[in-house]
């Protein structure tokens, strides 16, 4: 090299080098990533000042200490729609199959009736009782179907196959949405891992309040003048600032849930299926992501609404759009009834992830697709967001003053 | 599946699953960055209008657009300067020393004098002027060295290397600053490749200073108070906002630079060595990202300044120091000069470098090297930017008001 130190060579960057090795850009990101989030943390405490009250979280669930409606409509509800299960052997198919219909119903109509009438009950009260009620509904339905399949082999092979009070409570608790005779058990409870589950449920709960009350509120209170005047590229703009904090809540709410606390009351309960998600960060796909991040509640739109369905004759792209449905009538339940404000902007959130599923399955594939489905659930979520607080904001603020 | 829907399994997020595919991760990081910027970028036109302005950038170069003086020093000073060694073979060795080390500082030194004196010299301009004198510099410290090392194996070999004046004119203008007596060619000018590289010059070029002027600038302009009040955490909340669009325009001068426009060049002269960079983005030590982001300097340093060095018994970490204090000189005399001001910082942003170098090299490797040096790239260059800015800002706009 002293005398001759060139070579004929091409640049790296230049197509005809070959070259393809970027792994430092993916630290790049992250570091990019970091230190603009760390930016956007200090100027909000520089903003706003310290806005994390623990007593504030309180007042979300109680307007009055005194009455405890949601408490009391998930205590005193819950045991008479299990008990009546407990029976169903006693009485004849069809009064059985007549109050199992009556009880459903009753669960959904009457607690949010409670809801709507009940003026002490806060939203954040209302989404969690009518969320606990929407749970045991599934899994009461569950029940009921695997029992009736039950039946039907049992009539077959004449085996008995009865199940005790304390069986069916266990399944209540038991973090799945879909019955079975006999559940998988884990051999003993982990105490290290239990512990390690109950603080990261402690502080995730604390870390997604103290986001809450820092970076949403102070946003979404900017975001509601430049909504109220149609300004569009200041709504653009409030947007995506809304997105990112809004993005990073769901994904501590959804490690949160579905890993700490699901996994939590399975080690606990020593239930051994702990497949609460799989590999939806990796899908290709706007279905895969939706059958793959919320997996009780997939499993139970498989085998008691997609397959019954496709037994009975109905075609794929239908049964697919009728689980989108009811998905959507649910999500439009959980947020409508304790908001008391019938909108359906969540409704035609989940609606608009048809078209959605056949645009992308259609036009984009490998990392597009999977780009694709990043956006649309970061951008996705804070537009249903937003357009739900600019209404309650109408409601409950203009008007009144 | 239909009556039995559980498996015993372990969650994916759990270590003892063994679960490691996050490819989506690499996608989020993407999307999470355009939307971030996004963002900015719309709330910074919303902020400031439109302040890209092609007609300022012209001032930047010509205070006075009837004199030119940095494109005067430029043309009046480097035929003078090349011209001297072409005739070196009919002088005494001595003789050729010495008219050769006074011709190399006086370019030095007379240029800075000029870019000192001469009132109407704008900061871009002596910053490109003195660029052009610090190349020539080292070409020629190059070609004379080389010369040299020639002159001794031709002493004992008595082979004849003599080389016409357009070859030294050749050399000048080649992208890169190690004199060699047959520079590989390449076969032919390719069309295609020199206009994509000229595009890429021309949008570029357009990209970075609309960039400077409506992102920097303005954000430069509002860090000014903070730093003049020593607010703390306001300035690092300012730098973290600076280090963003910097950071950036460093990339795109980089590809630019190192690639579009030295290739270009190189293309246009069939100057067949076009490795102007190698892999730094993945560097895991500061070493070899200084090595390797900025080819025709390293190769320069290497083989002028550091491998002599160690032939004359130097050691290793005393050489690389050296070369480190060097490379520091020049920063310092490029940024120095032209804005009248001396303060160190380009300097010391350099030496700064070497006990950064032993920490990364010592605590950290992989990924955590690689990050370390992304970190010091991205708030490094700001935290200098600042300095130059503020003091430069405090002399021109403080003392005159």
């Amino acid at each position: 090299c002293t005398l001759n130190c060139h070579v004929f060579q091409e640049s790296l960057l230049s197509s005809s080098s070959g070259y393809s090795n970027y792994r430092g850009i993916l630290n790049w990101c992250v570091v990019m990533l970091v230190l603009s989030n760390a930016r956007l943390f200090l100027e909000n405490i520089i903003k706003y000042g310290i806005l994390v009250d623990p007593i504030q979280v309180v007042s979300l669930f109680l307007k009055d200490p005194y009455s405890w409606p949601a408490a009391c409509l998930i205590i005193g509800r819950e045991p008479l729609s299990v008990i009546c299960y407990c029976r169903t052997g006693t009485i004849s198919k069809t009064t059985g199959l007549i109050l199992h219909i009556l009880n459903l119903t009753s669960m959904l109509i009457l607690s949010s009736a409670t809801a709507l009438t009940v003026t002490s009950m806060t939203p954040v009260g209302g989404v969690i009782s009518l969320g606990v009620y929407t749970v045991l509904f599934l899994k009461l339905y569950s029940y009921q179907d695997t029992n009736r399949w039950c039946r039907e082999i049992r009539q077959a092979k004449a085996k008995k196959m009865t199940r005790s009070f304390s069986y069916m409570y266990y399944f209540v608790f038991a973090p799945t949405l879909c019955y079975q005779l006999n559940f998988p058990r884990s051999p003993r409870i982990r105490k290290r891992f239990l512990m390690r589950r109950l603080l990261e449920m402690l502080f995730l709960m604390q870390l997604l309040v103290g986001l809450i009350q820092q970076w949403m509120v102070p946003t979404i209170q900017n975001s509601m003048k430049p909504f109220q005047e149609m300004d569009f590229s200041r709504m653009v703009e409030r947007l995506l600032k809304l997105a990112v904090p809004n993005h990073l809540i769901w994904l501590i709410f959804f490690y949160w849930f579905f890993h700490s606390s699901l996994n939590f009351v399975a080690e606990m309960l020593q239930f051994g299926d702990r497949e609460f998600y799989r590999d939806w960060w990796n899908s290709e796909t706007v279905t895969y992501f939706w059958a793959n991040w919320n997996i009780p509640v997939h499993k139970w739109c498989l085998r008691h609404f997609y397959k019954p369905m496709l037994r009975n004759g109905v075609n794929k792209f239908l049964a697919q759009t009728a689980v989108f449905l009811a998905s959507a009538f649910f999500h439009e339940y959980l947020v409508s009834v304790p908001l008391k404000m019938f909108r359906l902007w969540a409704f035609m959130g989940m609606m608009a992830q048809v078209p959605l599923a056949w645009f992308v399955g259609r036009f984009l594939n490998g990392n597009y697709g999977n780009a694709a489905m990043w956006i649309s659930l970061i951008i996705g979520q804070p537009i249903a967001v937003l357009m739900y607080v600019h209404d309650y904001y109408i409601i409950h603020h203009v008007n009144t003053t």
